[in-house]
């Protein structure tokens, strides 16, 4: 019997999509989202709205210093790419990846699960958009969980198994929309734009906004943000 | 020939003598130091003398949250155990255990030696002394470390190898002492007590006092700070 989990959540519809299948697979979501000093705050409040949309147990925003070490776009004063041609974007690993993010967010979801007294951890990386992303592979999963069921009490008691559950990691985001939308996810609250303008909204340029705009082209389904 | 390392520093006498192993072998050393919400925040103050006593060539303090996720006689109000005999210690996990915390401190080194361009990560922890904690086990440090080849933009690019250094794991804590002693460490700066008094002092009886004190009484060797 599912019982609870921890679901790493950003606010984007990657994220939101995972909480939904944990939710439907009848895991106790407890969502995890991070302010590590990402330029796209609003991130942050989609989290909130998502998180209470989907029904999370719980929901803790952890205060991160990845600014303190530097080295991506997202988190240091480098300039957002904009308006990247698709190849330009699959090539190489992009300057918005952040040092180690997911390991060191899996780590504080690793923690929480620990005290929760979890064994599941939810996770939206996807392999197929983010290729450039090392740790957005399975492989890197897989040698993730298994650190993890070496590094805790529980593993050490043999208490608990725990498995970290990435079910976006070999979807396109037409299929992470497809799935999203089956499940229920109003995904006028999710947040996906790495430069959004002052007043909140997308700038359908970033290599995220493309992203998103294609799989809602792809999925045949209509995006319910408004890009200029 | 070596380069960086990232030096996991707490100001104990472990990390302290990590640190010197380090230097020893001619790494050009970058601190990294956890402001984790510890009561022994004096710990922090040691942390600061010995990167400075040891040459280290950087040192940074992150703050980091593991309060909000609660667990551990060391951040939580739970009473800090005094006065345990030898086989309390090493029976099962203690209280004192933070869930994940070498995983979420490594999971940090790994992102600053990603920035850095360093290949090596130096830690002290100690499978002897300290075999009730699953993270200190040195098929933990090789699955983190295999986790961390698969995490990083450079171990997809093949430009690095990155390895973890544990060179104190097989020690016992008198053999620490006696190679603090020899690479030249000044353990008058190092601070190991869970719960000092108001004036800095050490109890000497708290798990970590009575380590450290029956290491250098093993060791042959005069402990510098002075106990109640």
């Amino acid at each position: 019997m599912p019982g609870k989990a921890v679901c790493l959540l950003s606010g984007g519809l990657d994220s939101a999509t995972t909480l939904a299948v944990a939710r439907r697979d009848g895991f106790q979501c407890y969502a995890l989202s991070f302010d590590y000093g990402q330029r796209h705050r609003l991130e942050l409040e989609a989290a909130n709205r998502v998180a209470e949309h989907l029904g999370a147990a719980g929901h803790v925003t952890l205060s991160i210093d990845l600014r303190r070490i530097g080295g991506s776009a997202l988190t240091a004063d480098i300039d957002v790419p904009k308006h990247r041609s698709a190849e330009a974007m699959s090539a190489g690993i992009p300057i918005t990846y952040v040092p180690a993010r997911n390991t060191v967010f899996l780590s504080y979801a690793l923690a929480w699960a620990e005290v929760l007294d979890a064994s599941d951890i939810f996770i939206g990386v996807n392999a197929v958009d983010y290729s450039g992303y090392p740790d957005c592979r399975q492989e890197y999963i897989e040698a993730f969980e298994r650190m993890a069921n070496l590094a805790t009490r529980a593993g050490v008691e043999g208490s608990m198994r725990l498995k970290i559950h990435a079910p976006l990691i070999e979807l396109s985001k037409g299929g992470i929309v497809q799935l999203g939308q089956s499940l229920g996810v109003d995904f006028a609250l999710t947040h996906s734009c790495y430069d959004p303008s002052p007043t909140g909204g997308p700038c359908g340029a970033c290599d995220s906004c493309q992203l998103r705009r294609k799989g809602f082209a792809d999925a045949g389904i209509a995006d319910p943000l408004r890009y200029p």
